[in-house]
């Protein structure tokens, strides 16, 4: 499975959206930047089917922008980590943070839905401040604290998730 | 129209890649930050069909991140550009840009599709090289040459373009 084959365009621009440009995927890689590896967490903080969710793991996998791990056998289940191709997205991702703070337009959030702090210097990340140098960028390099707002708000599609799935199962 | 009431996460992240996380929209931008200004030639350039453009430039208006102006009476005619809310979307393009030429494999692409020097240092922006500074980075302040391989590419798109719509007039 070789997706990129399909985009023969010559501009890079092309060729990355068509193959992170969904905001799905964005919201994948989003949710292993937060640290989230199990299948039921992505799927509840997505909101995605178990079946989408799977292919779209599978194809992010293909692409070499994500990979699996055992940790268990019996069933066999996977943690899901993104790899030196996709944590180069980052970057991406923390542009995306600034862009929606200042234009997204969510008068209620007071504070920053996640407070990132970098785990050397301890200086805050301030999604409305200036943006760090994007070169190496890395969310593995901040301690991460979601905000209450934010908090309940996962813990709400949490149970959301185990509903569904209860009345599913 | 206000599309922004339905993203409700205290997410930035969800909420951009709620507003502009679908390829398409970035190439749009990608259009307007090139320069293109004109329907048929962002039409011709995204492979778009007349009726989904029309809805996406609606969308991304209502959402507004881009605007129109009028540059003919009759038939009434217009351009787009990017408001400025469209414009601080430039960092976003250029990181995709620099992720594209990295991670997206195109072999032949032996120089940058496009080849952008700074309007007052003449620095030239490699897509390969580090990261200028994304605070208040503009395409708008470098001068963009296209690449043979790229004019070409796009030179063969405003021929299909001009073919499709024969056909269908």
């Amino acid at each position: 499975m070789n997706r990129q084959a399909k985009c023969q365009s010559q501009c890079p621009i092309a060729r990355a959206t068509f193959e992170i440009g969904d905001r799905w995927y964005l919201l994948i890689l989003r949710e292993l930047s937060m640290g989230s590896r199990r299948f039921d967490e992505i799927a509840a903080q997505t909101g995605f089917s178990s079946h989408l969710l799977s292919v779209r793991l599978k194809r992010l996998e293909a692409d070499g922008v994500i990979e699996r791990r055992k940790y268990q056998d019996r069933p066999v289940r996977y943690e899901y980590y993104a790899t030196p191709k996709g944590k180069e997205l980052d970057g991406v991702l923390l542009q995306l943070r600034a862009w929606g703070a200042k234009w997204g337009g969510y008068p209620k959030a007071s504070k920053p839905a996640v407070k990132l702090v970098h785990k050397v210097t301890r200086a805050e990340l301030d999604p409305r401040g200036p943006l760090p140098s994007l070169n190496g960028f890395s969310f593995d390099d901040y301690d991460a604290t979601l905000s209450p707002a934010f908090e309940a708000e996962r813990e709400e599609r949490r149970k959301a998730f185990a509903v569904k799935r209860g009345k599913s199962a």
